[in-house]
């Protein structure tokens, strides 16, 4: 028994028909004794339908303080539906928007940043029984004017009403059951795990792993709200994600991901000199252009390649924007690959192992896979090869570190 | 030159395209050197489908709050589309919820009644060339949360809105080119009025012609604010509601209207004993069946018949509910008829001109048309004939007062 905030995403709430199954998931916890407060997302689709009408008529950049007025009324139309559902079941239950319950955000519409939660009328509902139903995604400004939190924002939403109101826990109800060693569709064998670090677990959906984004993740952390990710309609305890993972053997590695929304750009010959790294990155970051992995060799002979990644749909642009900053540096040339993929090998337990990155070397050596990059970080190690190989690679990297296998 | 609340229905924002049109219309005002500020219902079928939603999951009775904050979220739409389309025009625009603007009212979810606007953030986004745009159809009660006003609730919201900015004139903008004399599908002459009373549009309102919520023209004529009613898309002066008819030699008769969206139900051999009546209509109002005309002739010999309307969809309801009533009171039978048509002849020159009455029965009867309920009131003669006839029967009378003459 225990105050839950549970979170319902787009798909959980994609019709009448799911949203009545909402109510009746709630009223088994209930049911329990728990207390529950609701957070949702608008009926998937929504979202996408309102932006496609704002920038139809606001261009490529309306309005930003009005495409937040638009979006926001997703989530107006589902706590409504979902707090009516309850009713129907005679179930106590009151829908709230951002300023009824004064959750408080900055002034930066479209990625507004959370700072502020007046719980006190949550309180006071919960303790007569009600279920709150809270939308998520959006915020209030001081202004009184309506924010959103920007990708991933409701389950931010949620947890961050979870840390205000000191609940036991927060489930993020999706369409998964949990989160796994890896992608399911690639390896057969891909297990759901029990518990999961908030560092693996921020690796794993910074690096592709869709489940939870990072952002709601990091501010779990921080806030150590024990979040457990699970599905909405299937049975099952789904996984939970802690600050410690003291639930059982400390495996080594606990996930891998894969990305191939990367694209890779070499600039070659370039002098090795001091500064060059930010003559080339400088234009890149000043086009707002994400910069995700980058490499760079020991110079030999006064010369040094230097190769980094980028979102595939910035790859045009970037190898673009180079060609005349080649020249200016005086670079060899300018070349990319958007066929490639990024994959990764994620756990805590990488920290106190020697040995993990040979063992992923050795093994994508003997696939006749090819490295073409490396990165490391405490908990993590990525690789990029060519596209084609992504499936082939997670398959052996996911048998080679016994990640089928049940923990003890 | 002045300030003028616009209000664009529905069908005015319908789609997107719609919408551009609409920003298009205030860029023209704005051109002029007019202050504007406009009141948006939701796109047409819009709100349809979210109620369709709430039923769903709330059955017949659905929670009011709920339902209020589910169709609210229909004008928070329109607005965020409109400020967004207007933006882009380059013309500074700026949402508003009713939240915002202190639109006040009662806790009557889904039929709250207007009570305080606060004009002071409007008056100064006007006052730094800014067009607001309101949600129309909702408020918030003193708690914060959110109401709606019910059916022709937008153009109460506009009406409120310019009695509270004191505007100039307030526009209800809409599919078609003003208040005609008579329903242009029956009458080929029907002629658009350039100018008609409160009083006038109130009664032609509440008798079946919609161009206008008789609630809005309610609140109009009670804070004297000048409404003109024309078409979004076409261009023409529209009709000039006002308190007094000053722009024209007062015509006799100004309009006629006819609905056929009643049914009428006849209590015969009633004893003729005071009470009966009350006997009779006190269990009809007490099932929230509303009644219209009312006529009791003269009793002979202690008896009496009773006839009355209500609307079509309770015709079968109230027969049942009858049938006991009747044996209480020893009435000898209850009848009733659901394919009747009223017609009303509407105009405040009745009040000084003797004969109307006359006309519109001799007319009536040189058609053949028989007269079964006559009701009058100082600038309205209503009477109830076979459904079959009624279009002869307009088409009759609006030539018999010359309708579709100009006035000098």
């Amino acid at each position: 028994m225990g105050l839950i905030v549970q979170k319902y995403g787009g798909t959980s709430v994609g019709s009448t028909e799911r949203i009545a199954q909402v109510a009746e998931r709630i009223a088994g916890y209930l049911a329990k004794g728990h207390q529950v407060a609701a957070v949702v997302s608008a009926m998937s689709g929504e979202t996408n339908r309102l932006v496609a009408m704002g920038q139809e008529l606001g261009g490529e950049y309306p309005s930003r303080r009005e495409m937040d007025v638009l979006m926001a009324s997703g989530e107006q139309v589902t706590i409504a539906l979902l707090s009516t559902a309850l009713l129907r079941r005679g179930i106590s239950a009151k829908s709230f928007l951002a300023d009824q319950i004064a959750f408080r955000t900055d002034a930066a519409h479209g990625r507004a940043r959370i700072e502020h939660i007046d719980t006190q009328k949550l309180q006071t509902e919960l303790a007569n029984g009600v279920v709150p139903v809270v939308a998520g995604f959006q915020g209030v400004n001081e202004h009184g004017e309506i924010t959103t939190l920007g990708r991933g924002g409701s389950d931010t939403s949620a947890v961050a009403l979870a840390a205000a109101l000191e609940a036991d826990e927060c489930e993020i109800c999706t369409d998964v059951e949990g989160v796994y060693t890896t992608d399911p569709r690639i390896v057969e064998g891909a297990r759901r795990l029990q518990q999961i670090t908030f560092e693996e677990m921020l690796e794993l959906a910074s690096l592709g792993s869709k489940v939870l984004h990072p952002r709601s993740v990091e501010f779990a952390g921080r806030y150590r709200v024990p979040v457990r990710v699970m599905s909405t309609f299937a049975e099952g305890p789904g996984t939970l994600i802690t600050l410690e993972n003291d639930n059982m053997e400390q495996a080594i590695v606990s996930g891998i991901a894969h990305s191939t929304e990367d694209a890779k750009i070499t600039v070659s010959g370039v002098p090795d000199i001091p500064g060059i790294a930010s003559k080339i990155l400088g234009p890149v970051g000043g086009k707002n252009i994400e910069v995700d992995m980058i490499v760079q060799n020991t110079g030999v002979d006064g010369m040094t390649d230097f190769t980094f990644t980028v979102k595939r749909q910035d790859f045009q642009p970037t190898l673009s924007l180079l060609d005349d900053v080649a020249k200016d540096i005086g670079a060899r040339e300018v070349t990319g690959d958007n066929t490639i993929a990024k994959v990764s090998i994620v756990g805590v337990g990488m920290r106190s192992h020697a040995g993990v990155a040979t063992k992923v070397f050795d093994r994508l050596a003997s696939e006749n896979i090819n490295i073409q990059m490396i990165s490391t970080s405490e908990i993590k190690i990525s690789v990029v090869i060519a596209e084609r190989y992504v499936e082939l690679a997670v398959r052996a990297l996911h048998d080679v570190f016994e990640l089928d296998a049940q923990p003890d």
